[in-house]
């Protein structure tokens, strides 16, 4: 997507394959850097400190990861090893084994002197695959967009960041947006701030600013009064995991938005809830979403905010009595009953009817 | 109540009636500086600038800013001028209006050169009540505490700040929490940030800190997980304007609460959501809620935070791209539907019997 009117991906590779770019996504909304990985190492610290975060671009930045390794050494031990290390540089993330595995399988077949090259093709593929699959939720979303669309702004309602900088590009929530805004519909973001970490406020506004889509940062406090104000005609959203049901696990407060959705809405017409993935993020086996271990996160994230101070640093600030004590629940679950739609790469569906793409055994 | 084991008001007059003392809320939880007050202007511009706050505290301030304005000039024109500018200062908030609407009546009966020592006599005996009010919310919302007292840590979420800080004394919401506390109740509070200006975090956790009630700070979007998993047994809120019917206009995101506590409870039993206002808070001239008109406050609230920095200084950071617009709209009102009780000076009632205690015209 768009930065300062130039087309940018999250990450992508020198043309001679010898290093790759990611954006340092820590020094955003306030500084705009892109920073060369040239190593196995160098991609470990940058998956680790958060300088490329979202499911999907991490999946991505792990197999270039590979491809890296294999510049250094094609020899199956340093295969194995980069695999580790890449593994266990945020132990939590499913897309990050999902890509390393892989990455290993293509290469465990290659002859090893072709390993570099197979590990940089099998990587820019894993990249663009992602991109295909977020155009298609995209053009899905749009879809209904279009369908809902009333010749009047037309209000969409996001909580945290699910947009091309939390993939390799276009996003996923952000797709649809993205999607109707480039296909001239009159579309306006109100983006949550999504506290405790502020990816709404930090890389939704930013990333929605940076291609054109008019957007407005609202609290997590205000959707719900801007539902009953009759202010929201969608809320979008992405998902860290949605079940076989169709409840959606996603960033913590997106249950509070489900339920004003479901409460407001013109003439007795609930407000449309929908959460947009990957269909690999629907996780079959899970029929009960009481069964999602919620992450608890650090107290510190609640307790403390970084911003950009008046002398140009950023820094970060304490919000709280240093005596009081915080909680940091990261996730929460909003049941199906009050989701109307879940928008995957293979379509729109209902939850009830998320069962029709289940892939065979 | 205590700050650092000695007593304190958050307003009160010098012995001479000459200025009165506040306590400068936008100072805490970092500093705790008492403030001196000697004109209708200052009165006026720390109501305007939050040094006070809270509807209950709000009022007894515009009482002692007629009084202010007394001291300098008895006058009908005077009196006034100052009535208007009082009004003005915060529209939403209508225990102001009717503070100083109480004023205008004892003064415009009094002899002329009477009205400086009436001012500050009646400002005083507004303040007196407000703590004696308060004092009847808290012995009755103890009352309800027991009957829902089950033997074990009983959870009290609540949102912004209606604690002794928001009145003169005791506080609305925290006054039962306080007694329930003082009576040897097992109580631990869940604390709301309360984003954009943080009341929670800031004031709400700090009184309770230095009164010793357990309490924990959350995110504004954590509450809905926490009732779904079981760990909230009621929400008790305060509120800037309750209507005939029993909505409840207080700060925003509230609604969101009470949304997420009719959504859950043991074995089909909500979660009891309590507002707890003296009963001069209730507008018995609107019935439909829609009325109400909702402050809008400044966008840097929502830009911008304040919080303690490493070198101890307090400091405003940007949350947002410098290009991003943010909207702030103050309150939203939570329909009667979702709301269990009104605690009130004079008893508990359903929205539905409120009527009960509408005062003869």
């Amino acid at each position: 997507m768009k930065v300062a009117n130039q087309t940018y991906r999250t990450i992508w590779p020198d043309p001679r394959c010898k290093f790759v770019h990611i954006i340092d996504q820590t020094q955003l909304p306030f500084a705009f850097k892109v920073v060369q990985i040239h190593s196995l190492e160098q991609m470990v610290s940058a998956i680790k400190t958060m300088q490329v975060r979202g499911a999907p671009l991490i999946g991505a930045a792990a197999a270039y990861g590979i491809a890296l390794a294999m510049l250094e050494n094609e020899a199956d031990h340093y295969l194995l090893a980069a695999a580790e290390l890449l593994k266990n540089s945020r132990p939590t993330a499913v897309n990050l084994a999902w890509a390393v595995n892989r990455m290993l399988a293509v290469l465990q077949e290659a002859p090893i002197n072709r390993r570099n090259i197979t590990a940089w093709r099998e990587a820019a593929k894993v990249a663009q695959e992602d991109v295909a699959q977020n155009q298609r939720i995209g053009q899905h979303g749009l879809g209904l967009i279009k369908h809902l669309y009333k010749e009047k702004t037309f209000n969409i309602l996001t909580h945290c960041n699910a947009g091309w900088l939390a993939t390799v590009d276009y996003g996923t929530a952000l797709a649809p947006i993205y999607a109707a805004h480039d296909a001239g519909l009159d579309v306006h973001v109100w983006v949550d701030e999504t506290r405790p970490r502020n990816q709404g406020a930090a890389l939704t506004a930013w990333e929605l600013g940076q291609h054109g889509v008019p957007h407005t940062v609202i609290t997590d406090n205000a959707g719900g009064h801007l539902m009953q104000q009759g202010l929201v005609d969608m809320v979008l959203v992405g998902a860290d995991r949605v079940t076989a049901n169709g409840d959606v696990c996603n960033k913590i407060g997106t249950y509070l938005k489900a339920l004003a959705a479901f409460d407001n809405g013109v003439s007795n017409q609930r407000i449309p809830f929908y959460a947009a993935v990957p269909s690999p993020t629907i996780d079959w086996a899970i029929t009960d979403y009481t069964q999602i271990e919620i992450e608890q996160r650090h107290s510190d994230e609640v307790s403390y905010i970084q911003g950009l101070a008046a002398d140009g640093s950023v820094q970060n600030v304490r919000l709280t009595p240093l005596e009081s004590n915080a909680a940091n629940p990261a996730f929460d679950v909003t049941p199906a009953r009050l989701v109307t739609g879940i928008i995957t790469e293979q379509g729109v569906f209902a939850p009830s009817n998320l069962h029709q793409i289940m892939p065979a055994e």
